[in-house]
């Protein structure tokens, strides 16, 4: 069976997701819409997509498609979904769903009535170290987990000055905390089982101009009474996993990325008592064949609608403790 | 010349010191007190020391002692420093110096009155690494430093029920801030040379029923922009230190250890584009040599009033934070 994919958006994970469809066994994409013609047409061409629309509708209308990606700015993400399960396409909406609890809700029931699959995108979770950390922590290689600390940023400064990303503008969705952040509320999510965390607290934060922070840092502490360490920024680089268990660590790098991967887990005399190398591994194209094979199978997919709600709920009351008052702004 | 050193007390790190002092160049232990004579004579004997005393005071009376070094108790650190220098010896005196910013005043007015030389002692100060890490920041090896990220915890649980072990007792200076998270503090004084962060918050933590907190997490913000977080614990292991630029992250594990430690420089594609091994540094012997040269030599020591106070005005203000009722306790 052959699915037919279209694009919503031409943003910066687009071409990766692309080639994911392309390569992916039942996977074929027909067409593309941006509101930009001439970056829809470049785009068309280097990829090799067959159809160019120069509107979202008109893509959406094409009854050969069976799913759409939707790549658009994060404020856009409700509209567009809900439009796309209007026309009984089924949806991949990148992360974060919606900007809220009540824009993810409207969504889920628009996807409901209209019985569409809908998944939230996070390809990383279609990595097959997610499941040997799982293992690890279970078979108790490092005593009992106590503490997570998860840092996932870059420095991206030399966008700071591109008024089209939507990243430094916070009525769009952006920030550190709703690009990267929600990595590590994700992560918490797979490692908890979507509990929702007994205390949340936001450190620390850097607001640019647009109200879009720019570095975020916050605490969170589980029902198992595991405290979570999130950190995010655009300011400077370090993207590492570190847990901390009563009888050693396990440090990740690169959690989120398709690359090689060096599980390296330490007893308390900093000795390394287990290496484990997770070769390349294109996630991207896993998350393809599972939806494909959702919408062939007529399965529900691995992040769920209560998944879903959970992380966002989780960003909104942080970035919320961040306006209020009492939350020192560092600028 | 010879240096005569006096102990006081039989606390962790004194076989530790001991050792540093006899292996030092100018070094002599003439004798130790401690409050448990069993303990005093097991000690002395194990370790030769000559002489051993059943009370503090008539240690303190040996005309022959030139400096003591004080591993009692934190809550017992004033008044055996004061009595020491009444006595007109130097004094080595263990981290945190004092319980609070007043005592610690009142502790340099009493050796600055008498002529004598203090120092609160901080080993680690005197490996190499550390100069080794400053250099590796000014020349810019990843960019422009931005956070800091510094853990120091290690499981202990096992003397949790050690009705002795002063560190589980906040009315005598314990908790994992006073014991471990200082250590952090310190590093940050030596980075941002004594200055006094513009922000601090305390994150989270967990307070036994003896009022110590057993892991505390803050974040601080220094002049220079460089976001910092402390975590210290009891309960888990975490040794590490990581510094983030906007080109790459420094990782180094044990810092304050004398053990074989590595710097690793990685770039943001994660490869390892810098590695020192910095072999084992007997800090402890190095800080002895340190006070020895101070007295011999009549100068200043390395670690200096302005910072102690610095230090212990810090340390003070997290544990206030913790104590208001608007911060979360873990329990």
């Amino acid at each position: 069976m052959v699915i037919n994919w279209g694009i919503l958006g031409t943003g910066r994970m687009v071409k990766r997701m692309v080639s994911a469809i392309q390569s992916s066994d039942q996977g074929n994409i027909l067409a593309i819409a941006s509101r930009d013609k001439n970056r829809a047409h470049l785009f068309a061409q280097t990829n090799n997509i067959p159809t160019i629309h120069e509107n979202y509708n008109h893509l959406l209308s094409d009854s050969n498609i069976d799913v759409v990606y939707i790549a658009l700015p994060n404020h856009l993400h409700k509209k567009w979904t809900i439009e796309s399960a209007l026309h009984e396409k089924h949806i991949l909406c990148e992360k974060p769903f919606a900007m809220d609890v009540q824009e993810a809700t409207d969504m889920f029931s628009a996807c409901e009535k209209q019985d569409v699959i809908t998944m939230e995108g996070f390809m990383y979770r279609f990595n097959p170290i997610l499941t040997k950390l799982k293992e690890l922590l279970n078979k108790n290689s490092i005593g009992e987990l106590k503490f997570v600390n998860f840092s996932f940023s870059h420095e991206i400064t030399k966008y700071l000055n591109d008024k089209d990303n939507y990243r430094y503008y916070r009525e769009k969705g952006g920030g550190s905390l709703y690009d990267l952040g929600i990595y590590a509320i994700n992560f918490f999510n797979f490692l908890f089982r979507d509990k929702f965390p007994k205390i949340l607290r936001t450190n620390a934060s850097l607001i640019n101009s647009n109200g879009a922070d720019l570095t975020f840092l916050a605490t969170l502490l589980y029902n198992q009474n595991v405290i979570c360490n999130l950190t995010s920024s655009f300011l400077f680089y370090g993207n590492y996993l570190l847990l901390s268990g009563t009888k050693g660590i396990i440090e990740v790098n690169h959690l989120t990325s398709p690359s090689q991967k060096t599980i390296l887990i330490k007893n308390t005399k900093n000795e390394v008592i287990f290496k484990e190398v997770i070769p390349f591994f294109d996630h991207f194209k896993a998350q393809i064949d599972h939806i494909n094979d959702c919408i062939s199978l007529d399965q529900k997919p691995l992040i769920k609608k209560e998944e879903t709600l959970n992380t966002i709920n989780i960003i909104n009351l942080l970035d919320e403790n961040l306006r209020k008052n009492n939350i020192d702004n560092i600028f």
